[in-house]
């Protein structure tokens, strides 16, 4: 602790401006308190991990943010398989009778897609660009695949015959389009990328059963990956997916108290295979429609991951989803002295790698040390290790937690186990702290008063609610609070009560909550 | 080999339709030699690798087509990412205006398009079904992407002022759709899938670099994964990237003798840094425009992989982008053979996991395994190991080579080792059959009778040209052949001589051939 205050001294003795850029970098993000949304939006454009493009509603997903969302796929793809599921890919083009098919579906998507009417251009008759080809139009409009499930159904009922061709168990990775009107980077926008699970049955308990299961995987990844805790539980009806029988969804706190969808799986029962005609033989020789489910998370988790952990100071990111583990800076006066320093790092680095962690050495030469702290902090990079001519003579290192802000000088010799440990630490520590967060957040609210006063807090309100569509929303118009999910926790939620609103009677507690 | 025969009476004792199967199964595919396009259509149907779907032009990739295309996207990934590139996303849809920047560009691409709209569906007036809402109409009208420069350039103008900001090694993993007219499952499909790559350089010389650096990797990959030879050249100007400079590209040859252009890497100059205006400024102060390539492979491979390799009872695949290594058939009449053979060929496969091979056990009780046998070598699965109820009590396996369609019996001890020693025999053999076959099938042919009698039979050809794209243009006119590139091998092909067609001086050959 006396070697950190003298690194200090000498930082600030000999980098003139190492503190003064610590300070102006962080006054570049809004803090949470001030504005929280412009707080998220800074953190996404100044940890470039995405930038609006060019086409309304669309974004850029810039490097860091992709990598990111690499882990994501990887984590879920691998999940994924060992539940037995296999990726295929289904046609970007819905032709737009396929959409009608199913009443439900047709309604929650047509007010909102991407419609191609035609196939070529051709250069403008006044010479000067190009215009649509009026020659060109197609017989029937496609629209870009707001989801699948029209176009893969349709594809399934030539796959399906026997229940010995059940059950597909098939997940498709795509981007999808839909016309939102008020765009968000990551939150809402008109292109995402996404996986969607489809899945076909033999029987209803069977679609049951798997709607459960990806339910849980999508939990597990929140949890182990995301360090992110998520309530599982059924949506309402008016909250139901567009041709779903029962949506089971994760419902995940953010720091302002408001609800994130961070995940949806929905039971279709037989209302695709009924729109597609797809029937089966079953064992007896008996004609079935075919059983049914989709699943799917989004980019859209790349905005509660931010919004989860991220602080003042930036992005703050769980390890297991991290880039970049560790990040080493040097610091340095003469080239002697630089050289020297990224010599250790190089080696420090390499058994750093050994340990399965991914580590870059900011050997910039043209940035003072405190501006690529405020950078990594800004990334949100879990762990930072910084050398000086003295910690390289001591054999010592300092090394920054990003979680927890908080830095120790260590002993070069181990070090790399000891950041391997240090990341399981963050990651766990993370996870606690967005636990803890959501149990300070949520209360058991019993009178219309209290949830009036609670909702515009920031909490999750467990209330008892009459299951009618008409309490739901006329709650909805007079708090902007929805119904994020009915929990399956049973333990918590069944027992006797009134309605919160109406006063009827009650069986169980559901989550009411603002949403993004 | 006594023990082999032996074998093979006792299942045609035992298992009536065993022969009879294999045969049936063989004679769904139509031969090489009775129509070789067929033969590859049914390759791609039969082996479940992918199938049209309800929309024109646009394939869906089943799923074991797909694990396929995951060991490419796996596999290229990686050499990408070791050569400095990261991934990132941008957007589907490039407004009008974009592609008309860049001259060339927009002559190439906007012919086949996908052009969207508008942005909304509503209930048609009769109340069937729905129609486009013509109040929804976009002010500009977007075009699906058909390759990305233009989307690319106009951000990149954001994120470069400076010689700092370069070079950006960026690469997009996406879809994207031509509107062709005729379509291929494959080859040639409205949409595809693929990668591209999008570099910014600060000299033209490192930019050069850049793409012969990426048009090396996709030899690399060929030739490591795919076992596939090509050859590397620039294309001639009538055959160049619509904006290019130079296209540099690598030629398969399929084995009906024809070429397969499998990547294209292109130098684009200057061009699109001053259709959109990106400029830096240098380390000499000055004002620059940016340097460019762009480079991409498709799911187009998919093609090139089935043509090059596979034979008259099915695919061929090489096995370091085989999704199973080894599929294991159990052969046995009571239910006691059928538990003792399933449990030895789980502790097989157990053993070849942990040689990192992937084994499946077709344990299906409702298949001969002569159907099996067929179906595994229509799949293309590199070895198959069957055991029967004699081999388990001599401690022995048949094992069958794909490539070859040779058998070995083999004690057990020791199989895991053999198999995974086996997988680079087959992959070497694989890439030594091609090599030796397009050998065989390229001729220096210096008159022009020889031409037009050698390019009927199906060979490259190794022509003097007088360079015009006159004679490019009247050569095509009379034979249909193109040039496939000008290799870059000068050994082979620099020397002086005339042109095959108009007589005029040449100083290299390069190669003529007919071209999926």
């Amino acid at each position: 602790m006396i070697y950190f205050v003298f690194l200090q001294a000498f930082t600030l003795a000999n980098i003139a401006i190492f503190i003064p850029t610590v300070v102006f970098m962080a006054k570049e993000l809004t803090s949470r308190g001030e504005n929280y949304s412009q707080w998220y939006n800074d953190i996404v454009i100044k940890a470039d991990l995405a930038e609006n493009s060019a086409v309304r509603g669309c974004m850029v997903i810039k490097p860091y943010g992709y990598a990111i969302w690499e882990k994501m796929h990887d984590a879920l793809d691998k999940m994924f398989k060992e539940t037995g599921h296999q990726n295929a890919y289904f046609p970007l083009f819905i032709p737009k009778s396929f959409l009608s098919r199913e009443a439900e579906h047709v309604e929650g998507f047509a007010k909102e897609c991407a419609v191609v009417t035609h196939h070529r251009l051709k250069v403008a008759p006044d010479g000067n660009g190009v215009v649509v080809d009026p020659d060109a139009k197609l017989e029937e409009e496609l629209i870009v695949r707001p989801t699948s499930e029209t176009i893969i159904w349709n594809t399934y009922k030539n796959w399906i015959t026997s229940y010995r061709d059940l059950p597909i168990l098939i997940n498709q990775w795509a981007n999808v389009v839909r016309w939102e009107m008020r765009t968000r980077l990551f939150l809402r926008t008109a292109e995402f990328l996404w996986q969607e699970g489809h899945t076909a049955h033999a029987t209803s308990a069977e679609a049951v059963a798997e709607t459960e299961k990806m339910v849980n995987v999508y939990a597990k990844f929140a949890r182990d990956f995301m360090a992110l805790p998520v309530v599982v539980g059924h949506k309402s009806e008016s909250e139901r997916f567009a041709g779903a029988v029962d949506t089971l969804c994760i419902e995940a706190m953010m720091q302002d108290g408001k609800a994130l969808q961070a995940g949806t799986s929905h039971f279709l029962g037989q209302n695709f295979a009924k729109a597609f005609d797809v029937q089966f033989s079953s064992k007896e020789g008996t004609l079935e429609y075919v059983w049914a489910t989709s699943w799917g998370v989004s980019t859209r988790l790349m905005g509660a991951l931010i919004m989860a952990h991220s602080d003042d100071n930036g992005l703050v990111l769980p390890p297991k989803l991290a880039p970049i583990h560790v990040v080493m800076v040097p610091i340095y006066k003469s080239a002697e002295e630089r050289e020297a320093i990224l010599a250790k790092m190089d080696q420090i680095k390499a058994e750093c790698e050994k340990e399965g962690l991914t580590v870059k050495i900011d050997d910039r030469d043209n940035l003072r040390p405190g501006f690529k702290f405020a950078e990594w902090e800004l990334k949100g990079v879990p762990a930072r290790v910084a050398i000086g001519p003295r910690d390289l003579a001591a054999g010592m290192a300092e090394v920054a937690r990003r979680d927890t802000l908080t830095k120790q000088t260590l002993p070069e010799d181990g070090l790399a186990a000891h950041l391997k440990a240090l990341m399981d630490e963050i990651q766990e520590n993370i996870y606690r702290k967005a636990l803890d967060f959501r149990a300070e957040h949520t209360v058991k609210v019993d009178t219309w008063e209290e949830f009036k006063e609670k909702i515009e807090q920031g909490y999750f309100l467990l209330c008892h609610w009459d299951g009618t569509g008409e309490t739901e929303a006329r709650i909805q118009e007079e708090t902007k609070a929805t119904i994020r999910c009915i929990p399956m926790d049973s333990f918590v939620c069944e027992e006797e009560g009134k309605c919160v609103y109406s006063g009827k009677p009650s069986h169980r507690r559901v989550i009411f909550a603002k949403a993004y």
